[in-house]
């Protein structure tokens, strides 16, 4: 053996060593800031779900350049799981101003083409114009630097962790619609349950706040305070000194003031005149191949962490039945972020008819947002009572909750969804089908659970060979 | 060195890296769904704990095949934990209908035999039939296939995560005797309090559903709605539609409709007649040795996890004193399904007039059955009030607070108890004794501390060198 | 290649294993006890914070060799962090006696010099008198063992696991101030929010006990109770049996019976006569290199783990900043027990007129202690309203809720303090600086968003280049 093999092999040793203790930092990081607990979901005693509804948002608001719609955050399905649901239709050329949020987000490009900018403090403006050169001996140049810009498409899975801001810009030829919810009752959020947003700019109305308990405050605006005043919130400058502002910036008190908005009525969605301009890499999929290899390497860190996934390719369907329709999960194992958010995300399409197995979700709620179709859902809880029965449909939010049995089937124009889900690694537990506990029994078990025969045993352990997405069956006309 | 030894060295070092990286893997998996904490223990902004009791079940009820006995969930012990007790006494033959909950449960088997088998999503039916291969050719053979079942007896515990469906069946000569916790606090379960038992089979009674709270439901029962209709519980099928359960176990409508269970009066537990047939291995001793390598390597996962460890044999004890008893404590180190549950277990068997060190609970709340003999149990709070002072005797549950103090001394008849604790390394600081606060503090710190001589405090610090299993000292008497 | 070289190979080898290995298990089993979360941090429904107050203890109770004081537990900002403050003042030759909270506690040295000893369970007495050899063989000496002995000194921060006994022994010549937190809502703690101090010795004043909800419990007070009785509060041993603590301990009942401390006046800082006597290595600095080996290495266990860690030294600063001051930040990075506590530390400089830059807590709160000098703090909410506008000065608390906007500004006299945070690697997100939200936004979504020209935008980005700690502008005199 040779100095170069020995070199080699100390090389080698070196590189699974560090390998080995980045991955543990990785671990030890990721694991970080999000052991904490703070909230419980079910903050009530009694956390009554006996009466689902498929629910629309309950109220909205109007911005320059797009508009806000808000489901009711008093609605047992809300208040039970924890999570606030967001809609945000911005306009061609719409800016949905920087904020951030007291719970990890979780966002689905339901329409449209946008960019996104997160601001994670402490890491690099690694987005620089060409001009960058120039601009750093100081010439008057047009340079500029910033944090990294995200292309949005439909399909897209956008994961925020709590308290980091962002800004939407919809670039495309169409409303970009935007579907999120905020996990406040995650771990990461040490207030109470009320989402709260953060404007780093703007003059919001009041509206985009939760509403929990509203009918309580209502009572106390009557008493006093008058109404007005309630609907305009500011943005975090608002309430900071003009002077300490322009000492902290550096700038004189004209700019200072500006950061406060206070005249500001565009709401939280602007218009921008002309083309927003920003650096991004033409070579996206170069860009999209590194950072496949951060995320199987050593590297990541929030940094470089991948912040958007997409879940419209069938192609890459966990589950795939040609005459049934398809299943994609998206975990903390193939969009790691999602282990520090403690969410995770699944997008279902059902054909015509199809069926999606009964099941129960064994460690998260699931709310579901139908994107397209519609169809029948039902949900049973431990009583065997159906809490929700009924007919859902595109544009509606419903929520499983966990254990529950629910089962659905797409009508005639099919029914698809993405469902949002309460922990990073979300599991169900379907009652038929070949993965099923039905399955899992030995049939004098179910022979005797039932009452019934061996031979019908064997049938409900035997007659769907499927996997979770059904096809219809031909016993569906009976 | 030859090209033999680098080869060898090569592959030392990919098993390394592999084993380094399997456990890094292991404990982001383990980590995965469990970070998640929902509930907190305490629920109410005052947890008062200032008068325990040694608690019998408060409810129970029959069914065919045995008897189901619930302790009151709003007894404070159990408020202030957020654990749920339940006592199962299963006659021969009698099978424990499938059913899960919304905590995850530990099972002590107090006396009999019996077998288990836990419906674990996405694992394999690896029990299969003898016939199995021609079952597989689809002749009309009795083949069938199904997941692991395990042999219980006397002394194991069964560990079962929250959601996990599972079976029980008596193939014993004696009734089994089954004491579970469910521990609905426990951050798997994201709903409320309440514990949940949801069943795949059967019509159970609602008695078995919890409690909480029941004052004012009983409140809600009055005005109007029918008593008996709350007798009755059903399963998770009872709210589905008989088509849609058709179509999706691809059966006839009669088949769906037995799923039901609607005119079932056979509780939670029936009668099985004959043997209930099953597929177990005989060669349980090489699964078992299996099984542990599973443990110690790198292929951990639900599906190959032990769900069972025997908490019987005094030769495995921890601490062994052959004039006071002994105690063996499961924790996530030797039973690693526990580290998922955040539970552990302590057996202790103190003989007459034996002493168990007074101590304090670091981590965790300790929850007592009492499974043979009696002794005399003090627990004291931060006040210095014994908010326990009593006898307890077999059959009983008595809980000790976190951090409470508790001293322990049997009976002539000797006193023996499993404990469950809350906390998957749940540790205890005796206060006297080898290993005790009182030793780990100077001389001059205890004299100063309880006015006393240097000499008296250092026979408090040396006179008892036993560890927390103490003797009957000849001081008993006087 | 000779033996020789592969020998130390194959060493090197093992080295690298067992270091890989024995992180892991680090990992593991630092995660073990902690990942369970009990309390939520704001455990009502609506936690207003919309006035807050930097705030003085509310009460405050002498002992023989010392004072203690409380902050308002039903301070909202004490209860929405469900955090405890207590500061105690310990005259020379005073001894805070032996006790464990239901909680994680972080304990800042304000001023003077002290020893510290921590009582845990299952580790060896490693501190012995030099007679010990002889001791050993039983002869009349005054040898003696226990547990570390820690020197304590202006500056340290000491972190002490929920229920962990510890004693503190002032062996300065001026008062030893301490400020400590319990974090009650610690997933660590399972019982309710109230604190709980458990006391090994002496007869504790019931104010040191948590005062939650106190005007009721006062009105229950004044139904039949006696106040007098209310006035002590015994220790753990108060409760016990008297026979039964001397046979535990195999001592005699006189002995027994001054275990419960039922005469002694002295409160809980008690007065030594003479000088307290401890074993205490005097190879200080090789004992502290060792420590730090062992937090690099693998031995890192609760027994060896560093329990304190001094933030006063300006060389160690996180930023420094000549003009402005300096921030030294502890957390699980460089003082690896606090990733089991879930908490870190700031310690915060700032020169006369210097300002610290506009940001938000990212994923804790933040509780300040003054510990010199004065100055203008300003906290905004998610409406924009300042919760906090006004002078804060040494001695007093304030806490900056997660995400809220915080800005702060020294006096002519400069500021300091110390800031207890609710996380192990608490993260802050500036506005203005060199590493601000606003500087990683594009040049051109800063112009939309506040309406002003690309020309003053670049001046928000780029005019303040210092990081956080800002020296106080020209413009600061405007």
């Amino acid at each position: 053996m040779d100095k170069s093999s020995l070199l080699s092999l100390c090389l080698c040793f070196l590189v699974i060593f560090h390998c080995c203790v980045a991955q543990i930092e990785q671990v030890t990081s990721y694991d970080g800031d999000h052991h904490r607990q703070r909230l419980n979901r079910a903050q009530q005693d009694q956390c009554r779900l006996d009466n689902l509804n498929a629910a629309e948002p309950s109220r909205s608001f109007q911005s320059e350049a797009g508009v806000t719609e808000v489901w009711d955050e008093n609605d047992e399905q809300f208040q039970c799981t924890g999570v606030v649901a967001i809609r945000h239709i911005i306009q061609q050329r719409g800016l949905l101003l920087p904020q951030y949020a007291n719970g990890p987000k979780l966002i689905y490009v339901v329409q449209g083409n946008g960019v996104q900018g997160a601001l994670i403090p402490g890491c690099p403006e690694t987005y620089q114009s060409p001009s960058e050169s120039e601009y750093r001996e100081r010439r008057q140049s047009q340079g500029d630097q910033h944090q990294k810009v995200r292309q949005l498409r439909e399909g897209d899975v956008v994961a925020l962790p709590a308290g980091v801001a962002q800004w939407i810009y919809n670039n495309g030829r169409s409303p970009l619609v935007l579907v999120q919810i905020i996990d406040t009752s995650n771990p990461a959020n040490q207030l109470d349950q009320s989402h709260r947003l953060f404007f780093l700019a703007g003059n919001p109305h009041r509206k985009v706040q939760s509403q929990r308990g509203e009918s309580e405050r209502r009572h106390e605006w009557s008493r006093g305070e008058s109404l007005r005043s309630h609907q305009r919130s500011g943005n975090v400058f608002s309430g900071l000194d003009e002077q300490l502002l322009a000492e902290a910036f550096n700038v004189n008190r004209d700019i200072a003031r500006r950061l406060k908005g206070e005249n500001d009525n565009r709401g939280i969605i602007v218009s921008v005149e002309g083309e927003l301009e920003y650096f991004s890499p033409r070579r996206n999929q170069e860009e999209e191949k590194r950072e496949r290899q951060f995320v199987n390497g050593i590297e990541e860190t929030f940094c470089t962490a991948r912040l958007k996934h997409n879940i419209n390719d069938p192609s890459r369907a966990d589950i795939y039945n040609p005459r049934g329709g398809h299943v994609t999960n998206v975990n903390s194992h193939n969009f790691p972020i999602l282990r520090h958010l403690r969410l995770s995300v699944q997008k279902g399409v059902l054909f015509r008819n199809a069926i999606f197995a009964p099941h129960w979700n064994i460690n998260a709620h699931s709310i579901y947002y139908f994107t397209r179709g519609n169809g029948h859902v039902q949900i049973v809880d431990e009583n065997g009572d159906a809490v929700f029965d009924g007919q859902v449909q595109q544009g509606q939010i419903l929520t499983a909750p966990q254990n529950f049995v629910v089962l659905k089937r797409a009508s005639n124009e099919g029914l698809e969804w993405v469902s949002f889900k309460t922990n990073e690694n979300a599991q169900i537990s379907p009652l038929a089908g070949r993965t099923s506990a039905i399955r899992a029994l030995p049939e004098a078990v179910v022979a005797n659970a039932f009452q019934i025969s061996r031979e019908d045993a064997r049938r409900l352990k035997e007659n769907r060979q499927e996997v979770t997405v059904f096809s219809p069956g031909s016993r569906s006309r009976n």
